[in-house]
């Protein structure tokens, strides 16, 4: 039972399709398919959290565009006044560059890799200007998209804020803020070592394991009804105190969701705002966003900021852009710049590679929740299972922001064919 | 169960609270009450749809303004181009003009009015400026309300319109073009009769007895997960089909939401679109509105259109303000004006005389889902449940949106303090 409740309303599972026999990005379209279209929809196009049917794929398509259409959600608000807009310069030439897929001899165009990756929507920036831009499957330009685990780089940026600010010292523990968790295995992690998800955790997001933590953790998130038997902590917070110690803090990489969940936490706790609220004043508002974006919640309105963030592209792109250029954008300071170059120095690459990437991302590093590639153009990004990414080259001066809904949830079946080719893209503009 | 079910999310319930003993407005401010708030919010703050706690007073305060972090939504999306913004001049009479409440002979000023309604938001408009506009409690200017029952008049409107266009025939029935509805009461109802609400259905509205129909209208839309022992209707629409007929349909005025559904599933299946599309596409994006609004949904997606809507304060005033000026505001014509006319014209005052508003409301009518007062300034008003209205005074060339948390649900209890109101100020505008 408590799998099936976890089962419910998880961002970030692992769908066990594979996608060489699944359906074509073409086959999978949305509109083609007709989930919850018609009035009534038939029986067999509705789609619902309630039996997880929404998140799998061919209907996965469909529900990363309409989130709050099957769950209680909490707004993030974009901008009212000093909205950007974005200059557009299209490069008619970027549709037929080719890349060579990773393991692969055969070259792909860069169009043909949209296909590929269940693309729902691409934006390519190059020194600030929209340069490429398209929208595939449920995606519309005024719409939102899950963002997955993306979400969690703008939990981190804003912890990272905070100890830019001195609010908080990225030596003090999880129990320093937040007395709670002493007996967890927070108590005792530093603000950095959650940060940088450095952090000995005994949690398990093996979803092929029915006695897995990831269950309990959504078990305790899931807004809706609990069986009566479901005695366990009932909402994000209540559960991140029972989690226990496995190891030592601050040796190897873990990327385990709940750090993200803890550290929004202890930013609410410090500050006494929601992320929803912060993330809205410190960001999305002065970007000069154009649509709310919104979290998901628990029954305790919490949001989920480890992976419940839907947003749209451009709005996306605008945060990428700011990154990019030191925290400045729309005419603001927006993050100090001082942050953004702790970023991209990176995080401990030795802790990365000692963990489960040390083969397929070999020599990057994870730093206040965004992944450092190291190469040579000091390229990083925000990165989300189902192919979600913004992806900063700041030497091409490009920002891409990807939206997806891959079969598979995985990364790494989706990295062989999106990061080579942000690498072709990147030194094609560079060479222009 | 059923009952439990249905409770859950019932948009416009019959709270059981008398208003004499209940909190005062003040007493009650959601701000210091504390609902929701906290890293996490104390048990006892925590409140949710799952138990019908969210509709209770005085948490009703808090929740009207967060309708979406408790249940499943749609977008009404607001306009990104041409965006309306209102000249703003403040008249500060208002506040101490006084009116006399129905049965009571002791004058109450409009400003100690707007606290014994428990007014969250009001806004005046004359000759299209805003010469009055106050936020109490929970609403933000840029945030939304429950619009409960007004929520209907959208319906009517959109209803109205497609009638005026000739895609309906206002002599044909429901089942002429919905054959699922051949076997319900409204098989042989015509859109007429299903726009003025004169039909004749076997369907309770009490909610102080466990077997009225209301009940399993609820639980069909409920969105929560179904006890294992439900083996009722599963959306609105499945529930519509199932609805009896009681009397002679054209004779009796009878306030019953369900005709709203069903008219609003009749647009839908001749125009292709849901009611939240067609409210953006066709008044919500061409008024120049600035924020989203949304429906709650049901398990298929359907919004409940017979109230379940939420806006923002302005946005509804803009609404208001082009039924005022027959249907042309920011420089569109954006209904026809014999559109207007045909509201204002008023339906059946004598079927109105034999309802339940006979002696409160007397010699009123119900006409494409708005209330037409026939007083000698020919106001008509859209209106919910615990205080929401637009009024609309033509001869004031006024045009008030009131957003309200009124501890019962009943405007009767409101209506002594508010209509009387509306008509001094009305009277006050006409005199300056």
């Amino acid at each position: 039972m408590k799998t099936i409740i976890g089962l419910v309303f998880l961002m970030f599972i692992c769908v066990e399709i594979n996608a060489q026999e699944a359906l074509t990005a073409e086959q999978s379209d949305p509109a083609k398919l007709g989930w919850m279209q018609g009035f009534p929809p038939p029986k067999d196009k509705i789609i619902s959290a309630i039996d997880g049917s929404f998140f799998r794929f061919p209907a996965l398509r469909y529900s990363v565009c309409h989130m709050r259409q099957f769950m209680p959600t909490t707004e993030v608000n974009a901008a009212t006044t000093n909205r950007y807009e974005f200059k557009v310069t299209l490069d008619r030439n970027i549709d037929t560059l080719t890349f060579l897929p990773w393991n692969s001899s055969e070259p792909q165009t860069w169009k043909e890799s949209l296909a590929k990756n269940y693309t729902d929507g691409i934006l390519i920036l190059h020194k600030g200007k929209i340069v490429y831009e398209r929208y595939f499957g449920e995606l519309k330009p005024d719409g939102v998209h899950a963002a997955m685990s993306v979400s969690k780089t703008f939990t981190g940026t804003l912890g990272a804020l905070l100890v830019e600010q001195g609010v908080l010292d990225e030596n003090k523990t999880g129990a320093d803020y937040i007395p709670e968790l002493k007996n967890s295995a927070f108590g005792d992690a530093t603000i950095r070592q959650i940060l940088d998800m450095t952090t000995g955790l005994k949690y398990s997001e093996d979803y092929s394991d029915p006695n897995a933590e990831i269950w309990a953790f959504s078990a305790a998130g899931n807004p809706f009804p609990k069986s009566s038997s479901y005695d366990g902590p009932t909402n994000y917070y209540d559960y991140l105190v029972t989690v226990q110690k496995e190891g030592v803090h601050g040796e190897v990489f873990g990327y385990k969701t709940i750090n993200t969940d803890v550290m929004g936490w202890i930013i609410s706790r410090v500050t006494g705002k929601s992320i929803s609220e912060l993330l809205s004043e410190r960001i999305w508002k002065p970007l000069g966003t154009h649509v709310d974006g919104y979290f998901q919640v628990d029954g305790a309105g919490i949001a989920f900021v480890g992976g419940g963030f839907s947003a749209n592209m451009r709005d996306m792109a605008m945060f990428g852009e700011m990154i990019r250029k030191n925290g400045k954008f729309n005419k603001q300071q927006i993050l100090p710049p001082s942050l953004v170059e702790d970023i991209m120095n990176g995080g401990n690459q030795e802790a990365f590679n000692q963990s489960v990437y040390s083969t397929s991302l070999r020599n990057w590093s994870y730093r206040n929740m965004w992944w450092i590639t190291h190469n040579e153009h000091g390229a990083f990004a925000a990165r989300g299972v189902h192919g979600q990414t913004i992806y900063i080259d700041p030497l091409a001066e490009m920002v891409i922001v990807r939206f997806a809904s891959y079969p598979e949830a995985k990364n790494s079946k989706i990295d062989p064919t999106s990061l080579p080719a942000y690498h072709a893209i990147a030194k094609y503009l560079i060479s222009k």
